[in-house]
């Protein structure tokens, strides 16, 4: 079992689904990511900055998972980063609604001493010079460093992204993010010179569709979870990576065989995040629906076939 | 292993994609269903019409492959159907430029005596009751009919379409189609509903997306393998439709189990066929490409996690 350190958003949400609306929750990359890899228990901490009027009661419920705080800076007299967003009927595209960066916009990221020689580094969707100084407060090098990241950063910080991307093992990126930072709709060609670039491992997240996990010419694939509704994606990518890194933070293990393991775990527990709104499905989750849930997976996906 | 009897069209295609264009080429639903089903050596009989204008050479390659012609009419002056289409650039959408049906307008299929007592029925894409008075003609009740239709007949023929659904145990359908039919967005919901109209198997085809497997309430999903280039996509749902047909009747077992190795089948088949023109990579396949390619399926899908 290793340290995992997050570096990410902890923020308010304002979500609007078919199903329904929420005033503000609590949301934020760091904190989907923080709630998935604290299923397995390992120790983890957040480095974030929230404002003054950010509840105790959220800080609470990390803490209440083991999630070590003391790197999420309080801004008494600012606010907390706030994203709203309106999701269309087929739930697989949005339009932002209110970006509020507040205390965001001058964020710079202190890990706590004690995290400084963590083993997994988790860098959350952020600036990339912000997941850039998390990697340079390291003291010892990392053994896995996980990257997040989005379509705005390529569209405004592109050379700062391909910076911290060469230094990552791992990426994880949306198909249409993919084919925008390559160039390429093929997935398999866009996996390939993402490699170039720097990572080690890739994986392109597809919603609905599921993920694939590539690494030099392995490929393996995790579909999603069929389900009866989606609720509300928000986080669910999150969740995503929050599973993976977790995974693999607990079992020491970054082989890619383990990490098809991980990227089962993830889409395991991103499945519970859209049923739904914000964290509340993340927050009521036990260990005996994480392993129903992988039976399901496993339903769903093994076959026996064989051949010589 | 059971005889095989196909419905479906045997045609002329010109396809344009952004890798070139044909002239008119050998297509049809029929065609490429029974050389995905010939894979399996099955004794299989294609019922369809051409005109007077349709090539010896594509019957006799498709005689070559053991597949029984005689229900095919030849109408000598008649003109073949010709389909005509151009995808665009991401290969998921294409535009219908040109539908001649010919001698499609007034076809009346005709099964061979010797294949009405088949026991396994591909009734591929064509007018509902087409379908059906291929099985009014059979002399005892096949043990699986597989189904293949699209959006075209829920347009304008939806009651004889229903009708038919209502007497075929298993469909094979794509996601917006099933969307269409069943007025749901969830394909877990929409599967439900086709379920109740009749089939006890749904097979939702989603493109480059996979496949998903219903039955009850078990679910089974195969990818598409991801591939560099997809070159052509016609006729891979008919290819997938073949594979899944012909595997089920050489191996005489239509559990929900065996199924899911039909739709393994049936997307390995259909990876193949993208990558050429037209039938031209179904014509030049061998049984050692196939099983490293089921080798290579087993790699992108199957995990190794213990649960109790």
């Amino acid at each position: 079992m290793s340290k995992l350190v997050i570096v990410g958003t902890v923020a308010f949400d304002a979500i609007e689904t078919p199903f329904g609306k929420t005033d503000k929750i609590l949301g934020g990359a760091a904190t989907f990511i923080g709630l998935a890899a604290s299923q397995f228990n390992v120790d983890s901490a957040i480095v974030s900055v929230v404002g003054g009027d950010f509840p105790q009661e959220h800080l609470d419920l990390l803490s209440e998972r083991e999630i070590d705080i003391s790197g999420i800076e309080i801004v008494k007299e600012g606010k907390t980063f706030f994203w709203s967003g309106l999701y269309h009927n087929d739930m697989n595209s949005r339009d932002t609604l209110i970006t509020e960066l507040n205390v965001l916009a001058d964020f710079k990221p202190v890990v706590p001493k004690s995290y400084r020689d963590s083993k997994v580094v988790m860098l959350g969707n952020l600036h990339p010079l912000v997941q850039s100084s998390v990697l340079d407060q390291m003291t010892t090098e990392p053994l896995l460093v996980v990257l997040d990241t989005m379509n705005f950063w390529m569209d405004c910080a592109l050379e700062d992204l391909l910076t911290v991307i060469k230094r990552v093992d791992v990426i994880t990126i949306n198909d249409e993010e993919a084919r925008q930072l390559t160039g390429e709709y093929s997935l398999v060609v866009a996996a390939r010179k993402i490699h170039e670039m720097g990572p080690k491992y890739v994986v392109i997240k597809k919603g609905e569709h599921g993920a694939l996990l590539f690494h030099n010419e392995n490929v393996f694939f995790a579909p999603a979870l069929p389900l009866e509704e989606v609720f509300d994606p928000t986080g669910a990518g999150d969740t995503f990576a929050g599973g993976f890194a977790g995974y693999l933070a607990k079992t020491d293990d970054h082989s890619f065989e383990n990490m098809k393991k991980a990227v089962i775990y993830g889409s395991t527990l991103a499945s519970f995040c859209v049923e739904k709104f914000g964290t509340e499905r993340m927050e009521n989750l036990d260990g005996n629906e994480i392993h129903k849930r992988l039976q399901q997976f496993k339903a769903l996906t093994q076959f026996e076939i064989e051949l010589t």
